[in-house]
């Protein structure tokens, strides 16, 4: 005879199958005794971790997601879950799974309509979730311990299935309601759906004859392949044809970029001239995944064209011009694989152009300021296999193009949704989910600009709280660049002028163990990436790197060109 | 003829007849084209000021507006507008007219329906729009230079009135679109519409005869009172009736504290006996401006009866049990004055009970803790005339009940909804509003707990960068006392845990002149309190309060057993 559950042990039980240890947020009272309930999960790992405030909090479980699969975030009524939404938002247009817990007021309360704080005084209590759906793929209010249990799941499954946030309202007193513990005894189906079968064996047909019609094909990764998951199957796939594979902006990090199959990195027109000829001649492109937004494209500037394309979705497929609806990538990958030649496939594999962005001696530059273009092959060189590397929207989302990854780097950023500030909480995050998950020694590494540091640097102090042994290179540049690249090249609104002393950052967030460093020149540089203490990462430390305002990435000084074109069109 | 000026000027022109020096907001590239035309407003103290990040602009926004009338602030598209739009509901829960400015992607741009960076990636230009329609008290987005005044006239006309935030969206090109500048030669018509004579006439004569008739008639003045700017007419009323007043907490500052027809705070159940006595036993209420939320009524305990009732209110009169829509109260007590018998109303005025709430010396203190009891009755004999006085949603809201005002203070804070880090950028724009105004050398001064703090304390370093000169005293008690008040006292969840250096602040933040404290005992505290130095707020300051962990002020120990009911029941 199944049991009884309350409602919050329930969710958060789930939760923990799910792979999370970590509940962050931001506690507030119509949450409080949810939050009692964290303890009740019988697992010492699986705990409570607050936020410096709901915004870090909404980027850090989008960080935490990215690394570990899945996130919670808990937030309360009105002023935290409206805080979190530019968050939520995020994941939501980058296909991120976060769960958002919300802690509303009683049933009671709701029902009497009382005007009680975090609300906007008008007695309507469902205006907040109206303001969280378009940002949320599920959204529910559980209201009674009969249907929690379900709900509870359908939400799950949806968030992890299409990898986007949804959003469960939990008034004060359903937390304690009492539901069936029955579900619980079977995992979570969270594998996705098989596809109808006649339509996904005309896609893969269709697809194995392209390829062994096609004389030169090529594989192009793109960020939903990273964020629906067939990243295993495209590396398959890859070696088992040896097809020359590129990936995009957004879908950095996917492949294997020290293996021989690798080729670079396509931003349309903006991409490095040889991988664009390349990509754009193709007679055959197979695009996973592809999220094609202005600044993943070079502002939407492909020279390919539809008839010699497929493109792999989460959630359909399209040949040429023929779309196929609801045929899921996943499942066509993997059977696609069991009908291909191999031998036939490595036959008309082009060799690669030889990706390899080699670092540059800093031998002669004593006197010289650190540029963009020198610090980011050798950032590269500095980055070891595992790392989870965090960049920024600004100058460090675009120079990270111009570093070759080693092998199962984790890279994230944010480039269709582009807030300033998301790396720092992200970072806080992909930090925490590293320490959560059975490889906690990976480092994880933040490149972010002074200017978007100031909008959300109270996140570096959670790392602190947590003792996580983070690496954060600061740019220091002198305010907003990459605005002032699209518009205001010395405009005062690109200033931030706020003089931070970046050396006494860690120490004001209470860190005990920690180094900080200021450098100025290459040669600083250069010796700071070989000190092997520095690069065990063995206490949290903040590097200040010194460079000029007015320099940039060439790829973003490329794309700073076409979005001020669109901006004044 | 009228002649033609830009769109962006014409609305920047509109804000700064309407008193705003400062436009406020985070830079993006959507808004960057529209944010040079700052400098084309003829005024050289016309400027931009940068905040940290979007909340903490739209909180300082608040904070500007509560000190000056009005403010502005411009957010990007998607990203920054939804960061802000926690700030905005609190704006427009609390009745603060804030003109929220969006710079948005090109018309162009939109109507092609490109995935472009800050959008949700579904083509949708509108949906943020949306998401901020119930948090404004109107919308529009310019597309045209035909209507652009007169839409930009009408926000701004209902911002003002209806003291509540607007939203105006501006594409990158509409910004430079030409519309007439007609409208410019006449100040924007603020002043609200006049009332139906006939029956404010009847509203007249009822509430005079009820005034006639009573025998101990009260006045009890509410946050809508000083927001919908009836302040005056509510002193004056005072003046020549002699009634005893009192105010909420909301209220609080609206009136002199030190004259004789003042007599304390009233908040239900939880007020002091004498107070409560007073009021609930009174024949005839008149009551300005209320706002009944949990927190301002001691979550509503009123013992107040309708029969004895008058409500005055912006947009309403309630006289008894009967309604009078549209008639609005600024009129009514003008009018009112002129029928009331000053004589007649003397003589039946009860005097006060003497509000004076004394300093404690600190003599016999030396190794004592400074408790809440303590610090507020002595914080209150600290403060200067024409002070300005932010507090924070926690200890510091409560008790700043228990200090007496010297008159002409400005009290800010945040009851309704209850945003814990609001204080700090209200703060910030209140000391900028300050600063803006023609008495710049009023002191702003903070009063913020560990706990709020945490989730805006980049906003302290505008201050910094804006050479300001408040003061900050934070109370460092060990997280968030008031959630362990209301549930939790020892959870983990409600502890911060940070170690944040307090004293190391200022300088983390560039500050070059400046000076910081720490004091742990009354004596100490006296001893600042004292300090001629000090208290003429020569530099920026900060002040870190070590109180024990539990302690509050009597008045939140009481409504936090209140609220707990209310979430369990």
């Amino acid at each position: 005879m199944a049991g009884e559950i309350l409602v919050g042990e329930y969710l958060f039980e789930r939760i923990r199958q799910l792979g999370v240890k970590s509940i962050q947020g931001v506690p507030g009272d119509f949450n409080l005794a949810l939050l009692d309930l964290i303890d009740n999960v019988g697992d010492e790992s699986f705990r409570w971790v607050g936020n410096t405030n709901e915004l870090n909090g909404a980027y850090a479980a989008d960080g935490y997601a990215r690394v570990k699969g899945l996130s919670a975030i808990v937030t309360t009524f009105g002023v935290g879950e409206l805080s979190a939404i530019n968050g939520l938002a995020g994941a939501y247009a980058e296909h991120v799974p976060i769960v958002h817990i919300v802690g509303m007021p009683s049933t009671k309360a709701q029902s009497s309509g009382a005007l009680l704080h975090h609300t906007l005084g008008n007695g309507d209590f469902g205006i907040f979730v109206e303001m969280n759906r378009p940002v949320s793929a599920y959204t529910t209010v559980i209201t009674n311990g009969e249907d929690a249990a379900a709900k509870i799941d359908e939400a799950l499954t949806i968030c992890y299935r299409k990898a986007r946030p949804v959003y469960i309202g939990i008034p004060a007193d359903t937390a304690y309601f009492k539901t069936s513990s029955a579900n619980l005894r079977k995992p979570l189906e969270t594998e996705e759906p098989e596809n109808e079968p006649v339509s996904e064996q005309e896609v893969i047909t269709t697809v194995a004859e392209m390829i062994e019609k096609s004389k030169k094909p090529v594989i192009l990764v793109d960020a939903c392949a990273i964020r629906h998951r067939v990243v295993p199957e495209v590396k398959q796939l890859i070696e088992l044809t040896h097809f020359p594979s590129y990936v995009t902006p957004m879908g950095k990090s996917a492949l294997n970029e020290t293996s021989k199959y690798f080729d670079g990195v396509y931003i349309g027109s903006i991409s490095d001239p040889q991988v664009k000829e390349r990509i754009e001649s193709t007679d055959l492109l197979l695009s996973v995944g592809a999220l094609k937004s202005d600044f993943n494209t070079g502002s939407f500037s492909y020279h390919l064209s539809q008839k010699n394309s497929v493109e792999f979705h989460s959630d359909h497929m399209k040949i040429r011009y023929a779309l196929y609806p609801e045929v899921s990538m996943k499942y066509v990958l993997r059977k696609l694989m069991n009908v291909l030649n191999p031998e036939k496939c490595r036959a008309k594999a082009a060799p690669t152009l030889g990706y390899d962005i080699k670092p540059k001696h800093a031998e002669g530059y004593s006197d010289q300021q650190i540029t963009q273009s020198w610090f980011w092959p050798n950032f590269g060189h500095f980055l070891k296999p595992k790392d989870v590397v965090v960049t920024e929207t600004g100058t460090a989302n675009f120079g990270i193009l111009d570093c070759r990854f080693p092998p199962d780097v984790t890279a994230i950023s944010q480039v269709l949704w582009g807030s300033i500030g998301y790396s720092v909480g992200a970072f806080f995050g992909a930090a925490l989910a590293v320490k959560d998950s059975s490889e906690p020694d990976r480092r994880t590494i933040l490149v972010v600009g002074d200017g978007s540091l100031h909008l959300t640097a109270t996140e570096i102090s959670t790392c602190v709280r947590q003792n996580l042994k983070p690496i954060i290179f600061v740019i220091n540049n002198d305010g907003y660049t990459i605005e002032r690249l699209i518009h205001g090249l010395h405009a005062g609104y690109n200033d931030i002028n706020t003089n931070w002393q970046y050396q006494d950052m860690l120490k004001f967030f209470g860190a005990k163990q920690y180094r900080s460093y200021r450098v100025k020149t290459p040669q600083e540089l250069e010796k700071l990436f070989n000190d092997k203490q520095f690069a065990s990462a063995d206490v949290i430390q903040l590097v200040e790197v010194i460079m000029p305002m007015l320099d940039a990435p060439r790829i973003l000084v490329e794309q700073a060109k076409l979005t001020a074109k669109i901006n004044q069109e």
